[in-house]
């Protein structure tokens, strides 16, 4: 059994896992703008109170795997660099905490990556060798998997940066310092820019709502919103440049679709998957489309297949 | 010694290598739009010419290399599918070919993976394990070494695609069938779309031209000509980020460039150096950039390391 945390930019979840089977699961809000070294000692009770809930003890656990946003470097098991989340994360000592908190080995990994470990191990990917995956939450996350083998690179930044490859020559500057990256085209932060662009804005129902949401542009395109309707397009246009991005990029037979975005899934898969087939260049066949299977519980039983493998984290 | 053949989209160059040194080498007219399968009639003559000229003959060969663009199955030894370029090419029996004109074994591969094997094993980039390349001629062609394999993927696509990139979501539709590739809007081909559309075209000395190459826009640019200095800041925006893609995708610690454009290196790498480091995330460092050391050459030598490694073209 390991416990499994995931640092998201909302929710902070954490599980006890044992071999791929989720023993028992909770969270608590991330304030990521907080920082993440004030939230550690509400973590440190919380997994207390989950061990108890399952009547089990440290001694029982294996070691602690986290997964978090940003370039992480699994081999000195720190953050090397994170876009706006959890600043203070930076350079933490993670091993440091695990082994002084609970007596226990540590694991980290890119929370796509992590995510597209527990698809291929667990989920919808079971058992593919050559897989993308995209996650839609705060950010748009990405990961990559080569012949069985998740990539990382030399510096540990290869295939988690596919929300900042520029899908906009002409467009937003990103966070990043990049110019027109997906993530500041179509990810979650950008949804505000791209609607009060829009000529029709001040008519538009979206115009008298706070943060948007992609549930709002979708809700408002289906109430005929013209606001609506038209960032909608823009946005479903830049998920499938995104997505062919990924398969030109990394070959895969499947790419794996996750995050907030996918309950609205029923809206925009079909869309998502002519786009993606007429679009890419794939003389091979066609790549499988599919909707991460549970995009809660993926992450943290990714973590544990860290453990259970030999690929626990070293370059390449 | 083996015999290298370089099938371009202006030129089929042909080298007699010899652990990665260059004894001969000659050049053809490719016409590649008339096919590949009549020029190889002309090849064969040229070979043996070779051959001749440096005092050797085919029992001193110990296989021949052949390079191409498109996606090129380096195990079945054929090529899968190709843009435009060389159409009849797709499907044929190189293996057999070579068996019966000149009892040599043969290996295959993509252009571009041949110039980087070329770079890394004999070239600027000797040394290299984590490397990208991009060459700018008729298209633009990429390929992506990690840990010191040429990485290839399930369907021998991976980091070739690099040119079919999107970079503008609303740019032109490109003949693979996306839509705003890189290549379709700052590729040798994609010029002259790019020049028409500009307000200021009728002025312009472009206009007065022809077919336009990379060299003509530089050569306005430099005369104050408006539209073309207006599309070489285009083109300089388009390839500044297609190598800053390559390197999101790839994590390298060298980008090297290649080409017919880099004959205008000195207008263009410092412009390039700049954008590429202000926009790329990279919190290691700065990735180096490089001109290929030897482009003519580079292609020829680097199919000559397939012969003298493992790495003979296996999938992954």
């Amino acid at each position: 059994m390991i416990i499994a945390i995931d640092f998201g930019g909302t929710n902070i979840k954490i599980g006890l896992v044992d071999e791929g089977k989720m023993l028992a699961q909770t969270h608590l809000p991330s304030y990521s703008e907080r920082g993440l070294r004030a939230r550690l000692v509400v973590v440190e009770q919380e997994i207390y109170t989950l061990l108890q809930r399952q009547n089990a003890a440290l001694p029982g656990c294996s070691g602690i795997g986290i997964a978090t946003p940003g370039i992480v470097d699994t081999t000195r098991r720190t953050i090397l660099s994170i876009n706006n989340k959890y600043a203070d994360a930076v350079g933490f000592d993670f091993e440091k905490w695990a082994q002084e908190t609970f007596a226990l080995p540590l694991l980290i990994e890119n929370d796509a990556r992590a995510a597209l470990l527990g698809e291929v191990h667990y989920g919808i990917a079971r058992g593919a060798k050559d897989a993308v995956l995209l996650t839609f939450g705060t950010g748009i996350g990405t990961s990559a998997m080569m012949n069985g083998q998740v990539i990382r690179g030399k510096h540990f930044q290869a295939g988690i940066l596919g929300g900042h490859f520029s899908t906009d020559i002409n467009g937003n500057v990103c966070n990043c310092g990049n110019k027109g990256c997906l993530e500041a085209q179509a990810g979650h932060w950008a949804l505000s820019y791209a609607v009060k662009r829009h000529p029709d804005y001040l008519h538009s129902e979206l115009s008298k709502l706070g943060i948007l949401g992609y549930g709002d542009i979708i809700h408002a395109a289906h109430n005929k919103d013209v606001a609506g309707i038209d960032v909608l397009d823009e946005l479903v246009a830049h998920w499938s440049a995104g997505i062919v991005n990924m398969i030109h990029a990394y070959d895969p037979e499947i790419v794996i679709l996750s995050g907030g975005l996918m309950k609205s899934q029923q809206f925009l898969l079909a869309a998502l998957y002519d786009n993606v087939n007429r679009m890419s260049w794939t003389p091979w066949g066609e790549v499988e489309i599919a909707v991460a299977s549970d995009p809660d519980a993926s992450v943290l039983l990714g973590l544990s297949s860290l453990f259970d493998s030999t690929d626990n984290g070293s370059v390449h």
